[in-house]
């Protein structure tokens, strides 16, 4: 493998990894970033609700979609700008940092004064448009592999952002297409080492959108931490039978609570901490 | 399968197949489209020579792309406005109408003023945003099959144009990506007797980036109109060899005018036209 | 593409197509091989009333499971020593030839005596120790594409064959998987023209196994006589609802003669005869 | 997911986990089982020293290829029963259970009386012939999951040989074929946690073929006992670059040994042990 195919986001333009700094917290180094929150924003006491729940866990980053990119025209699109406002508060109360999709970059002024880290959806991974817009802007992005990309795609579309200015950007695997049935997505996990042979960025890991099976999140995370993630972005919902989208795959906060938990002595074996 | 899955773009929704006019030529009906050009406008030179020559060949539709969505940030990424300016004077000189590609959604305007058929791209898709707006301007539109997007998928996209007020979209038929490394992509030409079953809107096929393979595209063009395609897109290319894009799939005119002959029995056999 | 990889299955060992006599019945020339009949033998009755239909059909070649290989041990597993007595006696009856699928070696000397074609089905591509056998006998065969296999490993695992001494091997083309869900395989026919353009061997299709749908077969039958296949192989049954396996695929021998009769423009248009 | 799709395989027929001895070694139970050794027997003194190595590091399953089904014909194909014998006497000197291949049900009962572990390979995973075979003898078996195989095929796989009187079945996740290119196959580690939701057998996992590049085999190996395997099978060779086959991803007998060292935290994270 010629990690020459690369410039800015390979090793051997920065040797030492690349670590991120959003509202005082590091994502990139030894402490695990831990990034949760709802599918969807649906309303406020739903998004205060859980907010206040992972606040008191510890975590600091919470997501939640205002902009939901559907594949049926038909399906819940999302509260939009209102559910952007809702996202800002909820995190202002709880000292949380924001993080949420830009699926349009008409958007992206807007987004970017209400969010700490913007999110490159797997649809968008190769809108290079988005990508560089989101280059042009100094904010700090999490983007997601595309379900059909192959790892160099995928690190070509972070190096779309750095080649525009932007070295803040959080690679995040969330599963493949294949033949199998049994999960949503096929999550490959192998690109976290590999990852980190070629790059210097750092990357995460979506179990939910991976898998689309609750019982699976636990085992994959821990499986993503033993092999080097530097963090890990599950959807977390007040009531999750209740959820507008993805209802199968969220956890409550207490099945949180109790993942996270689980979570510890894996972190430590590999010299890392939640 | 259950074609309720779909609503305006179902045969349920509406019986008799879409026939969509540009420029007073049909397409839909028995007379195939035939759309041909080069995969980027280079130069006024190499487009007018390129045209003068399909002119010449009875084809009505010019293709080339002035904005190109490149996997890799560092590639030629298309002439932009120039390009599309002399796409539509070359056009226009021959009598030809105009496709081109709409990348981002803040051109729409400048292109949709300059073109006669938009198209979206494979990567674009599932791009919701674009679809809308592309479905709020009665534009006809060829909507590109995803890589890694089911015919579902495909048919909802196009759903999502529909179900904003145009009417006018023509589907394309352009490969998915499978392990196979012999083609660039695996063209799967069951997609057109699929869509014929389940939709009104016609359908073309685009082998040569479903191939990247010239020696494949006349066979497989043949396949395409023996179950049902209603029209294909060609890339041909006044000097292949120099093409800044895509030369090992591009034709030179008198291969590709060679290609449109022998076609012809092919047409006949299943009661079309070229 | 380097044909080099191939031996003896290459151009360059043998430039002239190879045509492959069975029963006086040639594979490989102007004339396509119509191989039809049911999944599997369930009973004389059954199988005598699809060959006296077929054989007024001037179809020469009787296909027909005796031994089934099949995902679920539960499943129907054939009827298999008498299932291939009932075949032979059925196809001498009606002077036709016999196609049957060889699933364990160990049987091969029973098969090979009783039948005119071996068939190597999808899931045994790789068993080497079956190509080497059936390599060894000089027995016509049809090798079908495993369903992961690339079209490489489908001409290597020919060349298993033709390596141990046995040159008259018809490849059959019957779709690999991918995500896409709507068909049971994605029939990939641009290997029609990739094997011409690699090998001497002819190759023919398997639309119901690569499709699993009925309304699909008849234009991608098409499809494939359009990109230069030399025959195909169609399930056909005289009660497909009452069948053991593959219901949702089969033709009723009136439906294949239909379809027989609409096939023969496309096969005129590309110089050659059913 | 309806486990009821399984017959003996499933939880619903014995719940408690089944733990499989094999020279008074148990697996399946919190001690990892290790299988190591060079992919195919080259030649005595190449496995003693391996033999000799490995033993020392407590490793007590010795692997190695005599037998070997190979996509190329012309390609090494194993030294069969003299390297067979080779392995019996090797592993006897060091009181090692032996795990090899069996590619060809004819020779069953030759390698059943010199090997502790039978193993069926990847390409063999729906030879329902052999899964039967080796079903009624009461060997123990290492399954290994096609490339191209669902988790559902691989579980009816196992169905055949436990519903033919082998309840002594280890599941082996081995990778799948994917677009992706920078991996040899993609190893799908849900596998594994999916397997145990649904299954009482044991699992584990063999990273050397599933990624075929040896600097992901020691993250993903702990990704692997992260998420529940019950061990691993691990490709070494006493000098990996004059290796007949599989150079790039074999270990040194010293780069195991350190890896081993590595691997004790993770284990000991989910209460296992090495």
């Amino acid at each position: 493998m010629n990690s020459g195919r690369y410039n800015l986001v390979s090793k051997e333009a920065k040797k030492k990894p690349t670590i991120i700094t959003v509202n005082g917290v590091k994502i990139g180094n030894s402490k695990l970033a831990i990034i949760a929150g709802p599918c969807a924003v649906e309303s406020y006491e739903q998004m205060d609700k859980v907010a206040k729940a992972l606040s008191s866990m510890g975590v600091k980053f919470l997501r939640g979609g205002a902009f939901k990119p559907r594949t049926n025209p038909y399906a819940f699109q999302g509260l939009g700008l209102e559910g952007l406002n809702i996202l800002r508060r909820v995190a202002d109360k709880y000292k949380m940092a924001v993080v949420t999709e830009i699926p349009d970059l008409r958007d992206l002024d807007v987004i970017i004064n209400k969010t700490d880290i913007l999110q490159i959806g797997a649809r968008n991974m190769q809108n290079s448009q988005l990508l560089k817009e989101v280059g042009r802007s100094k904010k700090p992005v999490i983007l997601k592999r595309g379900m059909n990309s192959t790892v160099e795609e995928f690190l070509l579309a972070a190096e779309y952002i750095l080649s525009n200015g932007n070295p803040n950007v959080i690679l995040c695997e969330r599963g493949i297409r294949t033949f199998e049935k049994e999960t949503r997505n096929t999550l490959t996990l192998a690109t976290i080492p590999l990852v980190k042979e070629l790059s210097h960025l750092p990357i995460i890991v979506d179990p939910s959108h991976g898998l689309g099976k609750k019982s699976l999140i636990e085992p994959m995370t821990k499986a993503a931490i033993a092999c080097g993630a530097d963090g890990f972005m599950i959807e977390v919902h007040p009531n999750p039978e209740k959820a507008l989208s993805d209802s199968k795959q969220q956890f409550t906060p207490s099945e949180f609570k109790k993942m996270l938990k689980n979570l510890k002595t894996i972190a430590k074996a590999v010299g890392k901490t939640l």
